[in-house]
């Protein structure tokens, strides 16, 4: 299990790492910066290229909406949803805390710039209501988890998987960077909020609400549409 | 078949959703903005990550062009094509809808910015004419419909399909936005044009013509040229 | 025979068509055109489609430096040389052409453009000395194909050559469209130089020696480092 | 042996003449130039095409930490270190000579620009400290050896080790190009450095230390939570 620990913790690392790390040192440097693009690049490679480097140890959720989506699917033992949970926490926030000792390097560096914290209403990069957010979030964790579900289902031949699913990451953030600077991952959220402070944790709440609630629908859509399942179960993995 | 129009709507809701919404939503976000070369991913991504995800069920059309295509190459049955046409602009419409309310939960948002719609004349996001709108329309569903039949015919090893349909789409984007905002899909044409109204309506004509004529011409050329098969089947799909 | 024509003609098509299509159309589109990057992309997904397409019919050349460094190499038979060569460069003006009757559809079209012809000195886009020119297309096209014979030697696992090859013209674009807007191929050069006349013309001559000396240095050089196989052959391909 | 070494001689050509040569010739161009963002694909395609390309021939290192790590972590035998990081060294400096000669081409060049060299504090791209500069190294080559040792370690299915591990090194670009703009690789810091002179070397020490010490940390991590495999051997590699 502490493999598997392991495994989940340097995946979720990278994600925060590597994704907000993009975002927060490189998206807006001047006039050769990566913009959204790049950073809806980089967010997605992080997790194609850890699924590819661990997938085979821990199954590479790197997110607690992808253990819930593939609990509820029956593809996910509860009983190890609270360790992964906090396995993607710890390293979450200490892929914030790297970054930061990073980006404070920079002498005008000041964390009231966002840290690339994920947020709705006057928070939300391009202004976007609470109510967009939320919908804009269930749908895309929703459609995250419905492609997971079915490139995992042994219908893909072995090695493609990772491709589907780390570009399936970064194509919602090419949609929603705007909307809600994107989540679709309460553990990604929660690393640089606790940084941040202030407002980040205020709205943390929907970024827990929105991926959850849209990774159960689609474990319970992908069982009832594609793959007729029972679904959650208590013990072994499927 | 009720679970292959459930992949068909599903697919065709994705494609509608990201593609356009990438365009609607990130494309020219002030400074960091994702460009026509973000949308461009942004339409192959959604194809590549849900043809991995449902190709297996439907075949992953999520295009009334590449339904039309197969079937006159012969390999997708002429009694399935109403119900495939009709899930996908389902999903079209859908996926629109739902962008319709996350797009609106901003300030400022206007149906009048053209939401993504296709068009030709002073419709044109380069002022192409509509000459120059079709022959392009053509061109690209032509090419999109011979490389999808190739790539399908068994010659390709399992797993790359996804990938070069995909990034073809992305191709075609990528040459041709400026043109007509680029369509070869009717069923994407059809959704955002039925929230505009108006032109988009009026001219929602060429992106249907245009691709389904493409789409017939590399039907019949794939067969002449590569593969000696007999063309239009009515019964089951090859 | 025919057959194995008809693909080097479509590829050849849809690499000028696709990759200068992309420059001419959408690469300096204002405030959200795909700039350089886009077009790199661009030129190394035709390949990438199509050699998934019809590689398996005719190898996938698209291009007589290609062809000229396989049958160095031993790969390719002297006596098909002169009709892939032909078939690609008509290939290459139908592209053109067609991409000609398109862009002309824009009011304030001008062939006067350059319309993405290959150029040095004055018309290198930036700038660029002919010897710069020189080495700079001798280099990519030698790399090129040491790339192209490698991961076609068998060496590299069936579906995956198509990859490498695209995404190594990507690259090749992504260094040298500031130097000479990148050739490595005389045919794609000669599509849009027959149509702009003058010094596309004059300068055509580099496109032609510089690619063709830099892909027989690496059948040679591949040979002699990698692959000890004997070279040139006659007769039917290895 | 010799093969081998002209393999990495080859492929560490192709890393600093592709990867600095995006950035020398290509980054800032006006108005199109391909950014940061090009810069990074660019870094990891020259990587993901020689993996391809001669991986089967040499491993695909390409780089003294990559080498490294994969000695500490016991796949790599001690005695062919030294053959392996000169090769590596001079294909980098010979990388550098070539690509020195086509930017001099242009009028208005001079290697004052830093011509693509790594650096900290004032050297830094985005004027990052000391301190900030060598934990990023550290924990990107550290990140970089823990995916390349996973994804070659036999879980992964043939075929896929080059793509995981190009797009890591285009992730790495894409989160640190402001920092130092990005090493992880001595070889790829020391080509462009000895042509600069100057700072550039004064700072290259960094660029030797931080990624070897980042690999070999990576060799014991993988070993000690992944692989329990015994590290360091001395005779013939795993």
């Amino acid at each position: 299990m502490s493999k598997r620990l392991c495994a989940e913790f340097l995946g979720t690392f990278w994600l925060v790492f590597g994704g907000c790390g993009s975002a927060v040192l490189a998206a807006a440097f001047p006039d050769v910066g990566i913009g959204l693009l790049g950073v809806s690049l980089a967010f997605g490679l992080t997790v194609l290229t850890m699924v590819y480097a661990v997938g085979g140890i821990s199954g590479g959720h790197f997110n607690p909406a992808v253990s819930v989506g593939l609990l509820v699917a029956g593809r996910f033992p509860a009983k190890d949803l609270i360790p992964y949970v906090a396995a993607q926490i710890v390293g979450a926030v200490v892929g914030a805390v790297v970054l930061y000792l990073i980006a404070s390097g920079k002498a005008d560096f000041s964390l009231a710039g966002g840290f690339a914290s994920n947020g709705y209403g006057e928070h939300s990069p391009g202004g976007y209501s609470m109510g967009a957010a939320l919908l804009a979030e269930i749908v895309l964790t929703f459609m995250f988890l419905i492609i997971i579900l079915r490139v995992t289902s042994g219908d893909v031949p072995a090695g493609f998987a990772p491709i589907a699913i780390g570009l399936t990451l970064t194509l919602i953030h090419l949609i929603s960077i705007p909307v809600t600077n994107t989540s679709v991952n309460p553990a990604r959220s929660t690393g640089p909020a606790l940084l941040v402070g202030g407002w980040a944790i205020q709205q943390l709440w929907l970024f827990w609400v929105a991926p959850l609630l849209g990774a159960a629908l689609a474990g319970f859509a992908n069982n009832a549409l594609f793959e007729k399942r029972p679904g959650v179960v208590v013990g072994t993995p499927a």
